[in-house]
């Protein structure tokens, strides 16, 4: 195999702002959809491109970040560095400086997603292949030693995981066929927080036209009768069959939460999405609880694998929407996924990607681990921006075959490789 | 009373070396003191100094995120300000775009500490008078206004928080005799990591000499039995009377630390602090059962109230380590010490800013409260440094009396102010 090796890092501050009310909620407004871009620059012509998703201001903290963590990158060759890539994201997490500023969350450790999921990127890049088949090609040892897995002894350690993994070759053949149908989706975009009724069951209607039978409403509003007239509407339009999840976006507190789920359950939720404060493990514990079989769903503002433990032990989280744009990238991504499938949850990814990277990883999870093939969120948003936007056709995501993780943007390249293209 | 108005606001990047193996332990080495410190200048000879602690690289982000951030406390009237700091404390921790970083952790939220400690700095100087005087001076309901209470509404309504302090004015007369006695010290300088067993000999028995009857030792070898020889020799030259803390940074992992703990028992240990990773709530709970009835001491990485009401509400915690350096500030510092004395738990700060505002905090905390006096942590690395360093006789603060948060370093002074200093 030819040598890829790193020999510069970058960093890219990149904004792009949102049309009027797109990407609102309860307690996200005026966002521009924001990426701390890593890119990984070696001797020939191909790079490694990771990201992680901001809304705007403090995206540039990030970037900086990337460039005091990464610093020990350079100079790596990319298949010697993925040979053992758990110690090195767990070194780089241990950072005996910079770990005081999370430790494992926050800014530092959204620099360690961009940093890890550029790593993938390259690597995939370098052996021509698209990440889903990269991973499906390691062996579970392999796959195990990408992973970090200090402090999960106590429920996963390095010999389950690979067990995991392992019970599941027999059957992969069959769960392979995911490949050619295309991964479902499901339409974010309807109901953001900030859009009238009107433009709700105008946008709802389209997506029903273009084959959606899953949908997302924004609530958590400070009058909860908008959100009941809302979801209820939404219902009547979908029909009983459809999937309507409910997302109130951490704008609860857990007296209220219990009271709205009361009044919301004979709309029937799919799932209760980010219901309160997303560290407060016992009040989801007891809304849990309060509302079975509804499930909740979260993960997005969940920082790192010990907080999806302690969800999972304290029965706490029904869909774990892990997002490897807010972990530590692809690797405690796979932690995480191999975690719920520990503890027989299902994992349907927070796409701060825009789908762009996990519509690889759910492909992975499903053949290698037998997570169901549930449904990938789709935001259409950004798609004109992406070298190879996800193509979601009859509301299914066809599987990506150009090599690397689906992460490049146009016109976004290494300074060496940008001088190239220009001579 | 004169107007103190907000007319700049400014940050400090500053850093401060150590001397060799002072301030490690098992992870973090090589650190240097660092501040991130922000400014608030006035058009009169007073400022507001807000101060947070990192290990050296980061600290610059920090400060970044403090410019980000505290925009919107420029031009404010400092008792108009503080009049409802609550509802300001959450609009900053709610930005709309920046609450993304965290939410409320991370190096997001260590900024909105250190402005929310500058604004109390500035507070009690425009008052003239020390912060422990400014906080017993206010009545219930003002000091409950400083707060923001949300997401705690399960465990400490706004009226439930005012009773506390109510119900604790008629006993203060008796309590506020530890402000001519002195709130005891702890030593933590004898037993840094790095250190040799003669050197934490002879440190430990200087400590000794100079009255202190509280030790700590810093633990998490690779090497177990290092521990376990360090802690008995502290243990017999301190004698049986001694408190003798453990402190192991996060380092175990839950099997290793309930077999540590197994061996170190009989050492009796007052507490063992930080025994695992910081959000673990689930593995601290479980050693917090196997080792009763010796306490686990945490907080010194657990970044807000919901994390402690967490920590609480499992009984995973029994020493209450919250620092005003690491959550929101001076405010959330109040809200975890109003939660501990509802859950019946102690608290022993963590001193990120070297004791120099804790020394207010706990007076406050003991005579307000009821908390009881235990002991406030000592780290004398850095008294040269600041303009009024805590007082620290025969194992005692000395009472500070300047006004203030005693929280000013020397030679540290907005540019308008030294500007005409020098002129």
């Amino acid at each position: 195999m030819k040598e890829t090796r790193i020999i510069a890092l970058e960093t890219r501050d990149l904004h792009f702002p949102l049309s009027q009310g797109a990407g609102s909620d309860a307690v996200h407004s005026g966002a521009e959809y924001s990426f701390a871009t890593t890119l990984l620059s070696t001797g020939n012509r191909i790079y490694g491109t990771g990201i992680v998703l901001t809304l705007g201001q403090g995206n540039e903290l990030v970037c900086q970040a990337i460039e005091l963590l990464g610093k020990t990158l350079v100079g790596r060759e990319i298949e010697e560095l993925m040979a053992d890539f758990g110690a090195t994201s767990r070194s780089l997490a241990e950072h005996p400086q910079l770990r005081w500023l999370g430790p494992h969350k926050g800014v530092i450790h959204l620099a360690l997603a961009s940093l890890t999921n550029a790593c993938f990127d390259l690597w995939a890049k370098s052996r021509g292949i698209p990440l889903w088949r990269l991973l499906l090609d390691l062996d579970p040892s392999q796959l195990v030693s990408l992973l970090d897995l200090s402090y999960l002894e106590d429920v996963l350690t390095q010999e389950a995981a690979e067990t995991i993994l392992r019970d599941h070759i027999s059957s992969r053949r069959e769960r392979e066929e995911i490949l050619s149908r295309g991964y479902p989706g499901y339409d974010t975009s309807v109901g953001w927080f900030q859009y009238e009724d009107s433009r709700v069951k105008e946008l709802a209607q389209q997506a029903i036209d273009r084959g959606f039978r899953a949908f997302k409403l924004k609530v958590g509003s400070r009058d909860g009768q908008r959100d009941v007239r809302r979801a209820f509407m939404l219902r009547e339009l979908a029909g009983p069959e459809a999937m309507v999840m409910l997302d109130a976006n951490q704008q609860w507190n857990l007296p209220t939460v219990l009271e709205m789920c009361r009044q919301l359950r004979s709309m029937a939720p799919y799932f209760i999405e980010e219901p309160t404060h997303p560290d407060d493990i016992h009040a989801h514990r007891t809304l849990a609880e309060a509302i079975a079989p509804v499930p909740i769903a979260l993960g997005e503002h969940v920082p790192n694998r010990v907080m999806f433990k302690n969800f999972m032990q304290a029965g706490a989280v029904g869909v774990v929407q892990v997002d490897c744009t807010r972990v530590a990238g692809i690797s405690e991504f796979l932690t995480v996924s191999l975690l719920a499938r520990k503890f027989g949850l299902r994992v349907v990814p927070h796409v701060g990607d825009m789908g762009q990277i996990h519509q690889h990883l759910v492909l992975f999870n499903h053949i290698a681990m037998g997570h169901q093939a549930l449904f990938l969120e789709c935001i259409p948003h950004m798609q004109e921006h992406f070298v190879h936007p996800a193509q979601i056709v009859e509301g299914v995501y066809v599987t990506p075959q150009v090599p690397g993780c689906s992460s490049d943007f146009k016109g976004v390249v290494p300074a060496a490789r940008a001088e190239a293209m220009r001579s």
